[in-house]
């Protein structure tokens, strides 16, 4: 049987080794297994949004409400802007499906950061469309317009805070750049991690309202996978002028939010004060990274997320480090398919991160 | 901003009314609306699984095991076959998603029967794939293999038993027919319904295992939404050979099923007590459709499925029954958008069953 040919240059992605993983391969009890690869809020999840759940799990049988207008209001009151500008994804992934099939084919070229969220390309990918990168590892805003202006790209990706290295981009320096783009280039702005950016520094944020009113061209993305707790869950949104949305909508599955993720989320929306003390929680955290780096003379970036990317020194292997937390239960992300000597670690509860220091002492 | 030409000819697919939006547009209170129009499972899902979702609330906030290695090992036994054969999709609309990306493209043609399972040309036309249709209302092998020597389709979708009209092919028949076709050209059999066929009739049954072990162009689809009771956890699955499985994965997208999902699908598949309890009132009401029919001089089809759909007479328009039902509360598919003056009912429990023939008798 013969396949599409862009099927040829697609590798099968493998996720983070999640926790059942560990215990199948290394016969590790799954308490003794601390997971700080997959950025998950290590708070869990509102206890209102559980009980909300649980309140209707008899609900199960019954087909989502496709209209989504439950979660989309409690989104469009959020960030003041309508219905009509919110799209739902089953993470914000699913979005950036939408928007790949919507406006790219094989003909087409998409400008990512050197270093940036894996499913930019993954995605481009699926539709045979040309990858290029910038060559700093921080997104440097002056690089990427000189490589729009050469290349003509269909779409650009500007992830701020950036995954996998947690710096962000001024959000006055990121409107001078979507002042110069053409209104016929996608300018996707992927805020995964905002509110942790938000709380820390104002100058950092981005608001979805701001790109509605001033951009018929750029989408912002959100997600509940990260401060609201609920990566399981599989919700995440796109915010922007309607005229892309009605299009985006077009591609979208019906039902493509499960029952419960959308009551989820309505429910996480709602409860700031569990969000509001993650962060602060998360940040008070970072503080001790930050210590525990500069004591054992490790570089960090300083990040504006729930993670902490150490750029280890030369006589460190991220890979083989990894590789030997991992055997002691302790899950990190190795960056070293990303082409950096560095692991991405999680901030987790207290205990963890105490854990974490532990380990990777013994280690370097 | 200018989109792929492709979405020119796509209009936004409109599902079915959930309860919640009657609720809005009639102000009807939920308790007196009664939806039969999403082959639903009238008796919701099983109180294990119910109780095993309440168990892992917390876990919400971990992103799934997206290995799927519990569902696809439970998967693998029930059918007898291996993991490798098996990918799990977001509903089997995913799976019908990654089918089209993997196998067509805007040169392509993909051969369906004439009333079918309105995704299978949703998802054509989000390649931009042209669809040919039999003329035959059931599904007529002969037609469709003139029509596949005729056209030289790349895919042919197989509904057995089909949605919306209930009936099924003879399995004896469909191997015939798969023997014919060539091996570039992909088959797909959905058997979403296919847990009340082989409970009410041996000749209408397909096991996956025949399709992997005989055919390296044919793909089985099963479903969590119908007789497992799960319809709004979108959890579907494909059965294949596992050379087409592994070309499919490469365009799932990571994490397609909620971690909640998972557990939900894999207890279901568990609880046979549950599904065969279902399946025994399903058939058991649906006779007392069939005296209804009878007595009101409507044609029914033979159904092989959870619902039934009655073909009404000249004098009465299923468009204005349909609506009328709905403004009190009843919600049926009118299926006028397929060419038929019909209505399809979801077989409920025998309360909303005397409800519907409570209702529709008023307005015949």
């Amino acid at each position: 049987m013969n396949f599409n040919k862009k099927l040829e240059s697609i590798k099968t992605y493998e996720a983070g080794k999640p926790i059942e993983l560990v215990v199948r391969e290394f016969g590790i009890e799954p308490k003794d297994i601390v997971k700080l690869a997959s950025n998950e809020n290590p708070n869990g999840c509102s206890s209102k949004v559980q009980e909300a759940v649980k309140d209707i799990v008899s609900n199960m049988a019954l087909y989502p409400d496709d209209s989504m207008t439950k979660l989309k209001d409690g989104l469009s009151n959020r960030f003041d802007v309508s219905d009509e500008n919110i799209i739902i994804g089953s993470g914000s992934d699913q979005v950036i499906e939408f928007l790949m099939h919507a406006k790219a084919d094989s003909n087409s070229k998409i400008l990512i950061n050197s270093v940036t969220f894996a499913m930019y390309e993954i995605y481009a990918k699926h539709v045979g469309a040309q990858i290029i990168r910038t060559a700093s590892q921080h997104h440097d805003l002056e690089e990427f317009y000189a490589l729009y202006k050469e290349q003509n790209p269909d779409i650009i990706f500007l992830c701020t805070p950036n995954n996998p290295t947690g710096d962000a981009i001024d959000s006055k320096d990121m409107f001078e750049f979507l002042d110069k783009i053409d209104k016929d280039t996608l300018v996707v702005v992927d805020g995964a991690y905002m509110e942790y950016a938000k709380a820390k520094d104002e100058s950092k944020t981005v608001e979805p309202k701001t790109i509605v009113e001033k951009y018929e061209n750029v989408i912002y993305l959100g997600t509940f996978s990260k401060a609201y707790g609920l990566g399981g869950m599989r919700v995440g949104y796109g915010v922007a002028n309607s005229k892309i949305i009605k299009e985006l909508y077009k591609l979208r599955p019906p039902f493509n939010i499960t029952t419960l993720s959308l009551e989820a989320a309505s429910v996480a929306l709602d409860d700031e004060e569990f969000v509001n003390k993650s962060i602060a929680m998360n940040f008070q955290e970072m503080k001790r990274y930050e210590e525990f780096v500069k004591e054992k003379k490790i570089d960090i970036i300083s990040s504006y997320t729930n993670f902490v990317t150490l750029c280890l020194n030369k006589n460190q292997n991220s890979s083989d480090i990894s590789s030997k937390l991992l055997q002691k239960g302790m899950i990190v992300r190795d960056l070293s398919g990303y082409g950096m000597n560095a692991i991405r670690v999680t901030v987790g509860t207290s205990e963890q991160n105490s854990r974490f220091f532990e380990l990777f002492s013994e280690l370097i």
